[in-house]
């Protein structure tokens, strides 16, 4: 298995430029250094850590997934956040940890098994493995999807 | 600073979701484990391994392109392709390498001082430091955009 992206930068002058991935989900999408470290409320272009965040947000919802259905217990839903840090404590920018937090609708299984299963998943995950940084992991058994679990992320 | 991004899965007895980041370059994007797995020739959805991808190709350039700014040689183009190969040695789906390739116009620069600060950039990268993957590095130095640099991905 071999997937890959590609960044253009080719506006001299500016820290800036495109990301384009192989499915097409990213075709030419802005990413930029005001985006990354100009505090935006509301970022205007793609980051590296919201893309370190969507892979690992993928990776341990479909590991997790998969596990809970090969223990008899297919997930009704799942929604998992994950945040990024970037920090700067001596001087050079850091990622120390990702922060996960995953609400889940599973009937029928039981708080233990389900908080086993998400340990494992975030154990097996190929992205946290490849990763030097911690994922720190919150989770939480739901009988129905909350107000808001489809909705837009909210900006800080 | 801080960034994320949410996984949601709510189709039942399908290993398939969605990707929504904070920006809005990644909204409701499909992600899938047939995509990951099934080696598609060209993937139907989006995986997390293209998604690490694209954020070491992002947060490689952009390192890079602030050291050559730094040091007196803006860069005209810079293209860099990232790929993650996925694996499966021991039973588990494993992420060895990222392989790195970028390709540069850089007006005035010596071979020597373009090939320190492209270590130098790979080093700094945040994203690469957050990783226990290996990133492995070529680089090349040319004297404009060859053609196809600007051309979407070639799939294998």
């Amino acid at each position: 298995m071999d997937r890959g992206s590609i960044a253009i930068w080719n506006s001299p002058g500016t820290n800036a430029g495109t990301l384009t991935s192989d499915s097409g989900s990213l075709i030419n999408v802005p990413c930029s250094s005001t985006a990354r470290f100009d505090l935006e409320a509301k970022p205007s272009a793609t980051t590296p850590e919201e893309l370190l965040a969507a892979a690992e947000a993928g990776c341990f919802t479909m590991t997790f997934s998969e596990l809970l259905a090969a223990a008899g217990h297919p997930p009704h839903s799942l929604r998992t956040e994950v945040r990024v840090q970037l920090v700067r404590p001596g001087g050079r920018w850091e990622i120390p940890s990702l922060r996960l937090h995953c609400t889940a609708v599973v009937p029928g299984i039981s708080e233990q098994e389900f908080l086993a299963l998400a340990h494992e998943a975030r154990v097996q995950s190929p992205i946290a493995r490849a990763l030097r940084a911690d994922v720190t992991m919150t989770v939480s058994l739901e009988s129905a999807p909350g107000p808001g679990w489809y909705a837009p992320l909210q900006q800080a």
